[in-house]
């Protein structure tokens, strides 16, 4: 076992705190990562809080991390030390499912392994997160994280940039199409940034008219105030895709009348309470189509990576230091970053471990 | 013009009785049919009831016809005086936006003519239907019935079959698939058999144990009770896709549930009052999909009515008289025939007219 040390809550009422715990030793196709950055995303705060009702605790959040290959197993052939690398939302899968065959690890028919809230595969163990000083984990779970991209800003890129891109893939968003986005969050302002390194033409949907100038900044051509019914409905049947980032119930269709025939409106966040019941006329008569999707696998979140590289995308982020995480929960809560906190894990005091 | 005759209702409240009106003389590219069968649909029903609030009266329902050429304007060139032809659910449409051009005239941009209800293109008159002697379409929108099929059960192919059939098309049905179809009425029974003939291993989901028999001769593999959860439960993550024809509201989510990681709901009813809003994680988990799909386009409809000929199918009806119509709808609200009226045009007492 190695020694590791980061911030845990201990029940759903407890404040994030310092806590000690170990971490397995790296076997033979594991690396282990000395974390420089992780994101934080609202699953941390849901799991924290224990809000998903599954959580196990003492609980480790944290699943956009950035860090430096420290050590690595004698059967690791992907990464060496030295290693810039990342790890998103999930650590293992079964391995040899249909999904997991695909790369589609995030669809693993036997139940992926979270990066934090486990289970581990076989033990069955709970995993723990980012918010820590190290990590260990196989490499087949590890990405490469480009040269010259920000360790930083690259963080968040492995939950809420594969989150945003693989529907948009997996849904085939091209040159000259038109895309919706709503809401400008942590998600939101990544689908913005890659839909329009697509090709796509980018329209956000928000509540909020202040949000114009920066969605303009990260690439939107068009700012819709989702509050104006004219504005919305003018819009009628001009989207190929619509990619919906908001977990707050609201009523979808609006949006949906905005497809085209044969357009995808795709769930991203799952709401506490349902969202209003979508209409079936709206749906049957353009052959419209209401989808979800779920994080990406572990190629696409490689390929996204790479592309974000090459487009010169990252996360726009507030840096916090460790200590101020329970302070950026009620932060985030208000919608009050610009768009995704990452912990500097530089900051992690360790004379408390 | 010509003299037609018919059954109409001249409002919401009023049973059909008998009607004359007028019927276009054949123009250039018409062809007028002697109406041998048409037919009963619920969307009859729901606008003769005036119930979804947009029926023109006098209305003169049906949208399943069958009929034999009668006259041919100059140039007409697909059909002759004598042949066998179908029209279905429209009869025509703008004939230029990107769906028209792609032969998918039910989503029609700018708005396609029903065979009745209309409106006609250009003048936005009322447009009559099958519950008539003759009919006078253009050629672009006339099916021809293949040889050999049974005129009489060949009518509801016109919609119930390519409602079922075009979405199986749309999201690629294939032999060994596992497809369910919920609900065995008019279209359901049409959707067993041609789910069943595109080789696909079919499960028909009711609520009634009484209907086992019937789907197995009509093709179905498996048959479950859709009001046994435990039953139900255990066809998890199984299904390819899923065509849902009932539009009583009902909860999605057991069916959801049902499909396979990047499985297909397609809903073919349209609720009077919302299904309950299905839970966004069953679309977000397996990255499901929730559709709609309306009737179909004219090339598909002659595709259904030739792959329909090949593999023997027929609707299951029941025979009644024009006189029976206004009874047959009584029946109809209690799901009383197996399984579908048509009506026998001959029995059309033109003494009234």
């Amino acid at each position: 076992m190695a020694k590791a040390f980061g911030f845990a809550a201990t029940d759903a009422s407890a404040p994030l705190a310092p806590f000690s715990f170990d971490r397995r030793e790296p076997r033979d196709k594991d690396v282990e990562l000395d974390i420089l950055f992780c994101g934080v995303c609202h699953s941390d705060l849901h799991t924290a809080r224990g809000e998903w009702g599954n959580t196990l605790y003492p609980s480790v959040p944290g699943h956009e991390i950035v860090g430096r290959v420290s050590r690595v197993g004698a059967g690791v052939t992907k990464y060496r030390v030295g290693d810039l690398c990342g790890v998103g939302c999930l650590v293992d899968s079964c391995r040899h499912c249909v999904s997991c065959n695909e790369g589609l690890q995030q669809y693993c028919e036997n139940g992926w392994t979270g990066t934090y809230n486990g289970p581990e595969q076989g033990t069955g163990a709970n995993t723990y997160g980012g918010y820590s000083d190290k990590i260990v984990v196989d490499e087949a779970y590890v990405l490469r994280i480009p040269d010259g991209m920000d360790p930083a800003a690259a963080a968040p890129l492995l939950c809420a940039g594969i989150t945003t891109f693989s529907p948009m893939r997996r849904w085939r968003v091209t040159a000259g199409q038109r895309v919706g986005v709503v809401g400008l969050g942590g998600l939101g302002h990544m689908a913005i940034q890659i839909a329009n390194a697509m090709g796509a033409h980018v329209t956000l949907f928000t509540t909020s008219p202040g949000k114009l100038e920066d969605a303009k900044k990260l690439g939107a051509k068009d700012v819709v105030i989702s509050k104006d019914p004219a504005a919305m409905a003018a819009e009628a049947n001009t989207f190929d895709f619509i990619l919906d980032t908001v977990a707050a119930p609201h009523d979808l269709d609006p949006y949906l009348n905005m497809l085209k025939r044969d357009g995808v409106m795709c769930l991203v966040g799952a709401p506490a309470t349902p969202h209003p019941s979508p209409g079936v006329f709206n749906l049957i008569m353009k052959r419209r189509q209401l989808v979800g999707s779920l994080i990406g696998g572990i190629p696409e979140t490689q390929e996204m990576l790479d592309f974000c590289a090459k487009h010169g995308i990252v996360s726009h982020i507030e840096m916090i230091a460790m200590a101020d995480i329970n302070e950026a929960y009620e932060r985030m809560l208000k919608s009050d970053v610009k768009y995704r906190f990452v912990i500097d894990m530089a900051t992690l005091d360790k004379t408390a471990a």
